[in-house]
Protein backbone atom coordinates (compact mmCIF):
# COMPACT_ATOMS: atom_id res chain seq x y z
CA UNK A 1 0.00 0.00 0.00
CA UNK A 2 1.51 2.84 -0.88
CA UNK A 3 -0.18 5.67 1.32
CA UNK A 4 1.26 6.45 4.54
CA UNK A 5 0.12 5.13 7.76
CA UNK A 6 1.75 7.29 10.24
CA UNK A 7 0.65 5.79 13.25
CA UNK A 8 2.26 2.77 12.17
CA UNK A 9 5.85 4.29 12.12
CA UNK A 10 8.07 4.74 15.03
CA UNK A 11 8.07 8.33 16.09
CA UNK A 12 12.18 9.62 18.00
CA UNK A 13 12.80 12.54 19.44
CA UNK A 14 16.46 11.81 19.62
CA UNK A 15 19.12 13.92 18.73
CA UNK A 16 22.71 13.70 18.42
CA UNK A 17 23.54 17.14 19.34
CA UNK A 18 26.35 17.54 22.31
CA UNK A 19 24.07 18.70 25.56
CA UNK A 20 23.41 22.24 25.96
CA UNK A 21 22.52 22.33 22.38
CA UNK A 22 20.18 19.21 22.26
CA UNK A 23 17.12 20.79 24.63
CA UNK A 24 16.20 22.72 21.64
CA UNK A 25 14.91 19.76 19.95
CA UNK A 26 13.77 17.71 22.93
CA UNK A 27 9.94 18.46 21.30
CA UNK A 28 11.10 17.55 18.23
CA UNK A 29 9.39 14.02 17.29
CA UNK A 30 10.72 12.48 13.88
CA UNK A 31 9.15 9.70 11.62
CA UNK A 32 11.34 8.44 8.99
CA UNK A 33 9.11 7.79 6.11
CA UNK A 34 11.82 7.44 3.56
CA UNK A 35 13.10 4.78 4.98
CA UNK A 36 10.31 3.23 6.47
CA UNK A 37 8.65 3.10 2.60
CA UNK A 38 11.69 1.76 0.75
CA UNK A 39 13.14 5.27 -0.74
CA UNK A 40 16.52 5.59 -1.48
CA UNK A 41 17.29 8.38 -3.47
CA UNK A 42 16.40 11.27 -0.97
CA UNK A 43 15.17 11.53 2.30
CA UNK A 44 11.94 12.15 4.00
CA UNK A 45 11.24 12.99 7.35
CA UNK A 46 7.56 13.78 9.29
CA UNK A 47 8.39 16.47 12.34
CA UNK A 48 6.36 16.96 14.97
CA UNK A 49 7.13 19.93 16.72
CA UNK A 50 6.02 20.36 20.14
CA UNK A 51 5.65 24.09 21.74
CA UNK A 52 8.58 25.49 22.19
CA UNK A 53 10.57 23.55 19.99
CA UNK A 54 13.03 23.69 16.95
CA UNK A 55 13.69 21.81 14.36
CA UNK A 56 17.33 21.97 15.07
CA UNK A 57 19.74 24.02 15.89
CA UNK A 58 19.95 27.05 12.94
CA UNK A 59 22.44 25.74 10.35
CA UNK A 60 23.22 25.55 6.99
CA UNK A 61 24.73 22.64 4.87
CA UNK A 62 27.47 22.53 2.65
CA UNK A 63 26.61 19.91 0.07
CA UNK A 64 22.88 18.86 1.55
CA UNK A 65 19.66 20.98 -0.59
CA UNK A 66 16.81 20.50 2.02
CA UNK A 67 13.01 21.37 1.18
CA UNK A 68 10.31 21.34 4.01
CA UNK A 69 6.49 21.88 3.53
CA UNK A 70 4.70 22.77 6.60
CA UNK A 71 1.34 20.15 7.11
CA UNK A 72 -0.31 21.84 10.05
CA UNK A 73 -0.22 24.69 13.00
CA UNK A 74 2.43 27.37 12.32
CA UNK A 75 5.88 27.72 12.87
CA UNK A 76 8.84 30.47 12.57
CA UNK A 77 11.48 30.36 9.96
CA UNK A 78 14.71 31.89 11.40
CA UNK A 79 17.00 32.56 8.73
CA UNK A 80 19.81 35.22 7.53
CA UNK A 81 16.96 37.61 6.27
CA UNK A 82 14.83 37.52 9.67
CA UNK A 83 11.31 35.88 10.62
CA UNK A 84 9.08 34.34 8.67
CA UNK A 85 5.66 32.83 9.44
CA UNK A 86 4.84 29.40 7.87
CA UNK A 87 1.34 27.88 8.30
CA UNK A 88 0.04 24.96 6.07
CA UNK A 89 0.95 24.77 2.53
CA UNK A 90 3.91 26.94 3.35
CA UNK A 91 7.35 25.98 2.20
CA UNK A 92 10.81 26.83 1.82
CA UNK A 93 13.99 25.87 0.36
CA UNK A 94 17.38 25.56 1.49
CA UNK A 95 20.09 24.98 -1.62
CA UNK A 96 23.40 23.85 -0.36
CA UNK A 97 26.28 25.55 0.13
CA UNK A 98 23.81 28.95 0.48
CA UNK A 99 25.43 30.21 3.67
CA UNK A 100 22.36 30.94 5.02
CA UNK A 101 21.78 29.53 8.40
CA UNK A 102 18.11 28.51 8.99
CA UNK A 103 15.42 26.77 10.72
CA UNK A 104 11.56 26.78 12.21
CA UNK A 105 10.53 27.24 15.74
CA UNK A 106 7.36 26.12 17.09
CA UNK A 107 6.64 29.47 19.00
CA UNK A 108 2.62 28.59 19.48
CA UNK A 109 0.58 26.74 21.74
CA UNK A 110 -0.42 24.02 19.99
CA UNK A 111 1.93 21.30 17.60
CA UNK A 112 2.88 21.76 14.19
CA UNK A 113 3.73 19.31 11.69
CA UNK A 114 5.70 19.61 8.86
CA UNK A 115 7.79 17.60 6.61
CA UNK A 116 11.70 17.67 5.53
CA UNK A 117 13.47 16.22 2.74
CA UNK A 118 17.12 16.08 2.13
CA UNK A 119 20.08 13.66 1.57
CA UNK A 120 22.14 12.48 3.92
CA UNK A 121 25.67 14.85 3.47
CA UNK A 122 28.97 13.97 3.64
CA UNK A 123 30.68 17.84 4.28
CA UNK A 124 30.09 19.94 6.69
CA UNK A 125 27.20 21.69 8.43
CA UNK A 126 27.87 24.91 9.63
CA UNK A 127 26.08 26.78 12.95
CA UNK A 128 26.23 30.38 13.00
CA UNK A 129 24.81 30.99 16.83
CA UNK A 130 26.48 28.45 18.56
CA UNK A 131 30.07 26.82 19.27
CA UNK A 132 28.72 23.80 16.97
CA UNK A 133 30.50 22.13 13.81
CA UNK A 134 29.12 18.83 11.72
CA UNK A 135 32.47 17.60 10.37
CA UNK A 136 33.84 14.56 9.52
CA UNK A 137 31.17 12.91 10.44
CA UNK A 138 30.83 13.87 13.91
CA UNK A 139 29.26 17.18 16.05
CA UNK A 140 32.64 19.27 17.05
CA UNK A 141 33.59 22.56 18.19
CA UNK A 142 34.25 25.56 15.71
CA UNK A 143 38.14 25.12 16.66
CA UNK A 144 37.61 21.39 15.69
CA UNK A 145 38.15 20.00 19.12
CA UNK A 146 35.79 17.09 20.42
CA UNK A 147 33.03 17.24 22.98
CA UNK B 1 14.38 34.63 1.01
CA UNK B 2 13.80 30.58 1.26
CA UNK B 3 10.26 30.88 1.59
CA UNK B 4 8.23 29.89 -1.46
CA UNK B 5 6.41 32.29 -3.28
CA UNK B 6 4.01 30.17 -4.95
CA UNK B 7 2.57 32.92 -7.73
CA UNK B 8 6.44 34.25 -8.68
CA UNK B 9 6.78 30.55 -10.40
CA UNK B 10 5.81 30.03 -13.95
CA UNK B 11 3.05 27.56 -14.31
CA UNK B 12 2.58 24.86 -17.19
CA UNK B 13 0.58 22.02 -18.63
CA UNK B 14 2.96 21.16 -20.72
CA UNK B 15 3.59 16.86 -22.25
CA UNK B 16 5.61 15.03 -23.86
CA UNK B 17 2.57 12.23 -24.28
CA UNK B 18 2.32 11.19 -27.72
CA UNK B 19 -1.55 11.86 -28.30
CA UNK B 20 -4.08 10.34 -27.67
CA UNK B 21 -2.47 10.07 -24.16
CA UNK B 22 -1.61 13.94 -23.61
CA UNK B 23 -5.52 14.49 -23.19
CA UNK B 24 -5.44 12.59 -19.63
CA UNK B 25 -3.00 15.29 -18.44
CA UNK B 26 -4.27 18.53 -20.11
CA UNK B 27 -5.85 19.90 -16.57
CA UNK B 28 -2.36 19.17 -14.87
CA UNK B 29 -0.75 22.40 -13.88
CA UNK B 30 2.40 22.11 -13.16
CA UNK B 31 5.52 24.38 -11.41
CA UNK B 32 9.39 23.12 -10.56
CA UNK B 33 10.22 24.46 -7.28
CA UNK B 34 13.08 23.03 -7.13
CA UNK B 35 14.73 23.82 -10.55
CA UNK B 36 13.11 27.43 -9.40
CA UNK B 37 15.09 27.13 -5.86
CA UNK B 38 18.16 26.23 -6.87
CA UNK B 39 17.92 22.91 -5.71
CA UNK B 40 19.82 19.70 -7.61
CA UNK B 41 19.99 17.04 -5.23
CA UNK B 42 15.84 16.17 -5.94
CA UNK B 43 13.37 16.98 -7.67
CA UNK B 44 9.98 19.04 -6.45
CA UNK B 45 7.28 19.62 -8.25
CA UNK B 46 3.88 21.85 -7.70
CA UNK B 47 0.64 20.67 -9.25
CA UNK B 48 -2.72 21.49 -9.21
CA UNK B 49 -5.27 19.37 -11.10
CA UNK B 50 -8.31 20.75 -12.37
CA UNK B 51 -11.08 18.60 -12.24
CA UNK B 52 -11.21 15.48 -14.30
CA UNK B 53 -7.08 15.70 -14.67
CA UNK B 54 -4.35 12.94 -13.70
CA UNK B 55 -1.28 13.62 -12.47
CA UNK B 56 0.27 10.90 -15.47
CA UNK B 57 -0.80 8.10 -17.20
CA UNK B 58 -0.23 5.07 -14.39
CA UNK B 59 2.90 4.04 -14.47
CA UNK B 60 6.18 3.13 -12.76
CA UNK B 61 9.76 3.80 -12.73
CA UNK B 62 12.55 1.57 -12.82
CA UNK B 63 14.96 3.78 -10.93
CA UNK B 64 13.30 6.54 -9.65
CA UNK B 65 11.79 6.63 -6.37
CA UNK B 66 9.41 9.11 -5.73
CA UNK B 67 6.65 10.54 -3.06
CA UNK B 68 3.85 13.02 -3.38
CA UNK B 69 1.97 14.87 -0.23
CA UNK B 70 -1.31 16.67 -0.81
CA UNK B 71 -1.97 19.64 0.02
CA UNK B 72 -5.46 20.95 -0.97
CA UNK B 73 -8.70 19.14 -2.30
CA UNK B 74 -9.00 15.76 -2.86
CA UNK B 75 -7.36 12.96 -4.96
CA UNK B 76 -7.59 9.18 -5.44
CA UNK B 77 -4.45 7.28 -5.78
CA UNK B 78 -5.13 4.89 -8.32
CA UNK B 79 -2.51 1.61 -8.18
CA UNK B 80 -2.74 -2.04 -8.86
CA UNK B 81 -4.13 -3.06 -5.05
CA UNK B 82 -7.42 -0.77 -6.04
CA UNK B 83 -8.50 2.96 -5.17
CA UNK B 84 -7.17 5.15 -2.26
CA UNK B 85 -8.79 8.75 -1.26
CA UNK B 86 -5.90 11.29 -0.41
CA UNK B 87 -6.92 14.48 1.54
CA UNK B 88 -4.74 17.48 2.35
CA UNK B 89 -2.16 15.61 4.90
CA UNK B 90 -2.31 12.65 2.82
CA UNK B 91 0.92 10.95 1.64
CA UNK B 92 2.53 7.89 -0.55
CA UNK B 93 5.57 6.80 -1.36
CA UNK B 94 6.71 5.09 -4.78
CA UNK B 95 9.96 2.94 -4.10
CA UNK B 96 11.85 2.76 -7.70
CA UNK B 97 11.81 -1.04 -9.38
CA UNK B 98 8.75 -2.06 -7.70
CA UNK B 99 6.04 -2.72 -10.41
CA UNK B 100 3.10 -0.87 -8.93
CA UNK B 101 1.79 1.61 -11.90
CA UNK B 102 0.31 4.37 -9.98
CA UNK B 103 -1.17 7.71 -10.44
CA UNK B 104 -3.91 10.68 -8.65
CA UNK B 105 -6.73 11.67 -10.38
CA UNK B 106 -8.87 14.18 -9.30
CA UNK B 107 -12.61 12.72 -9.52
CA UNK B 108 -13.91 16.35 -7.36
CA UNK B 109 -15.58 19.27 -9.05
CA UNK B 110 -12.95 21.47 -7.21
CA UNK B 111 -9.14 21.55 -7.76
CA UNK B 112 -6.81 19.52 -6.12
CA UNK B 113 -3.19 20.28 -5.18
CA UNK B 114 0.03 18.37 -4.37
CA UNK B 115 3.80 18.44 -4.70
CA UNK B 116 5.60 15.57 -6.23
CA UNK B 117 9.19 14.68 -5.04
CA UNK B 118 11.60 12.41 -7.59
CA UNK B 119 14.79 12.29 -9.59
CA UNK B 120 15.57 12.65 -13.08
CA UNK B 121 15.26 9.05 -13.57
CA UNK B 122 17.88 7.28 -16.86
CA UNK B 123 15.78 3.81 -17.10
CA UNK B 124 12.95 3.19 -18.58
CA UNK B 125 9.33 3.96 -16.98
CA UNK B 126 6.27 1.18 -17.46
CA UNK B 127 2.66 2.08 -18.11
CA UNK B 128 0.54 -1.02 -17.45
CA UNK B 129 -2.44 0.22 -19.14
CA UNK B 130 -1.65 1.51 -22.36
CA UNK B 131 0.52 0.63 -25.45
CA UNK B 132 3.18 3.67 -23.72
CA UNK B 133 6.91 2.88 -22.32
CA UNK B 134 9.73 5.02 -21.61
CA UNK B 135 12.88 4.15 -22.78
CA UNK B 136 16.12 5.25 -23.97
CA UNK B 137 14.63 9.30 -23.87
CA UNK B 138 12.06 8.98 -25.74
CA UNK B 139 7.95 7.71 -25.72
CA UNK B 140 7.69 4.36 -27.64
CA UNK B 141 4.84 2.14 -28.03
CA UNK B 142 5.77 -1.34 -25.96
CA UNK B 143 7.31 -2.86 -29.26
CA UNK B 144 9.89 -0.37 -28.96
CA UNK B 145 8.22 1.72 -32.28
CA UNK B 146 8.32 5.15 -32.30
CA UNK B 147 5.27 7.50 -32.44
Amino acid sequence: MPKIDLEAIEQSNSTGYPPPFAAAVGGRWVRRLGRHSGLADFGVSHVVLKPGAASSQRHWHEDEDEFVVLLSGEAVLVENEGRTSMRAGDMAAFPKGEPNGHHLVNESEDDCAFLAFGRVPTGDAHYPDIDLRWSGGAYRRKDGSAF
